[in-house]
């Protein structure tokens, strides 16, 4: 059996790695927000339940208004989608047979979408402690058609400085390259700095964002995309009409009016890491420099693979996220979320016990 | 300004008449139930907020277990999508390019999925009472790549006879023709006859199901698609991960296995059919042979066009269907929806007060 492609997915990595999943497991591959949904949405899931009955506005109008103002970009440049996996695969199916690039390790579905679409990729490989090399990597995709950057990037949480982000885009967009920022995580930044506003002065930008992973709402799927209108007149013809459910649609709106929550997540999130990150290299591992809610970990003993690791932290009810479908991470590494202060003082404990037992 | 493209859209449609809507006018361009959800949904509604935080299972597995179950059909041919319109736009991406069939008037998705993906388009037009012509269809179709038919018809409400699909099926099988039958709205005939297991013996079939009509899940999205397991899969990969949101899986399910509440509103509307339509013709109206839940309208006294009867339909209260985007109907018709009965009475006093003043 294969290890799941993703986190959030526990029982079908413990059944994958034969083992069984102790009572009281805690997810640690999960990439979401570790709190409840603001308390406003449980206040309100009653007045919800007309919204299923009614079809979703087409246009997600509500949504595209309140994103345009915040954002700070005109509505023709948003499209809303069944969560940012659906803008994915809708860049795919717009790039289809192109030259596609890759800055990796990275979140897998650009390859996967990419590939369903008969498109020739190429990685682009950064080494520990995973920093962009701005110059390489122009040099290395100002050949392709279009590249795909995580930023802040998943599994390893580095985020790239600004000035490098606007260099590389600047420079492929002499080239005729398409420069595609996933920001999914942008939010769990302390004064991270998005991309978005240059869609209105580069042509080759496209910036996708996920509501999923700050507010928690990965059951109900919410992203959406910016570039300049052309390009999202030409994407959203290929989108379905009543993409995005009105649940999705309703929630949303009401979360990201909700500026202060995003405030506390950043800010614990923060405060978590400065807590953790050093406690975690004193006890022999080594951390990658994340500025967002997970990160990946590895024993500093153990060089070449994490899986008995992975084993041990399973059977003692932490399950981690593989990283055996990243490229060039080939599984030694473990992607760990950072979770409530509770659940990381129990990761914090098995990997001591580990490092007293090896 | 456009009329809307589709129904359920009246604030659309009577801005783009330069109308003022009515307090308390009534919906009848939509064309899902009437009735409110199975009340098991309301009761357990509490119950499903935790599922808006959780990834929904990205296979759908117990949906496409129960699915597979019920139809009889193998889960590998099988895919459930975020609602129908998902689906179409599947097949649309997947046929790319090729030469599809439409038999018209029909449901405007087909043409605009297909178009946005570079399809050449050809009308088959039914004239009235748009009964399939099986021998024509398959002339007609037969150089095709693809033909689409929604039976039941939307917005005929006409529903074609299960041998003359065989037949047509059968014939263009031996031309390499695949035929996609929607049956959005086969769940509101009474006795309905589905042709989904046939997907074991004609590989050039492809079914399409809807449970956003029948259960009035439009703001939730759910639907699916039953095909040989190589189609299946072939269009799965093009899928985004996470289309279907986990509300609509769960609430789904819970639905799917209340048969009574189907049995309910089937014979509700044969009933309200048999009622309605008899009432209508005295009046002086011409009615499409629905088998469902809406059906055309129009005033044998007008001929051309149904604009002024629409106008006055939306002053008095009823907001209908336009059909001005479905080949061939170039506006003569209206659609209306069965509704409760207190609605249908309403109508059928504005229509005899519109043949009283007419």
């Amino acid at each position: 059996m294969q290890l799941p492609n993703h986190g959030a997915n526990p029982d079908h990595l413990v059944r994958a790695l034969r083992l069984s999943k102790p009572q009281h497991a805690i997810d640690f591959s999960v990439n979401t927000t570790p709190f409840p949904l603001p308390d406003h949405i449980r206040t309100n899931w009653n007045n919800y339940f007309e919204t299923i009955g009614r079809y979703p506005d087409p246009g997600s109008e509500q949504l595209l208004e309140f994103l345009s103002r915040k954002e700070g970009v005109n509505k023709k440049q948003l499209l809303v989608g069944n969560g940012a996996a659906q803008l994915i695969y809708l860049l795919a199916t717009y790039f289809q047979k192109k030259k596609v690039a890759i800055l990796e390790p990275t979140f897998s579905e650009y390859r996967d979408a990419c590939f369903a679409f008969g498109c020739e990729i190429e990685s682009v490989i950064m080494d520990e402690p995973w920093q962009v090399n701005k110059e390489d990597l122009v040099r290395r995709c100002k050949k392709s058609d279009i590249l795909f950057v995580c930023n802040p990037n998943n599994p390893t949480g580095v985020s790239y400085p600004l000035a490098d982000m606007v260099f590389v885009i600047k420079e492929l967009s002499l080239h005729g390259v398409m420069v595609v920022v996933d920001e999914a995580f942008f939010d769990f930044q302390v004064q991270g700095v998005t991309l978005i506003q240059m869609v209105n002065q580069f042509d080759n930008l496209i910036i996708l964002r996920s509501l999923t992973k700050m507010y928690g709402l990965a059951g109900l799927r919410l992203g959406f995309m910016a570039a300049n209108d052309k390009i999202i007149a030409n994407i959203s013809k290929l989108q379905n009409p009543w993409s995005v459910n009105g649940l999705a649609q309703q929630i949303g709106l009401e979360c990201l009016r909700n500026d202060e929550y995003v405030k506390q997540v950043q800010l614990y999130m923060k405060n978590e890491r400065l807590h953790l990150f050093p406690l975690l290299n004193e006890l022999g591992y080594e951390v990658s420099n994340s500025q967002v809610n997970f990160y990946l970990l590895k024993d500093k003993n153990k060089q070449r693979d994490s899986i008995e690791l992975m084993k041990y932290l399973i059977l003692n009810g932490i399950i981690p996220r593989h990283t055996y479908n990243f490229a060039s991470l080939h599984g030694r590494y473990l992607r760990l979320a950072i979770r409530t202060q509770e659940d990381n003082k129990r990761l914090l404990k098995v990997l001591q016990r580990w490092r007293e037992t090896c």
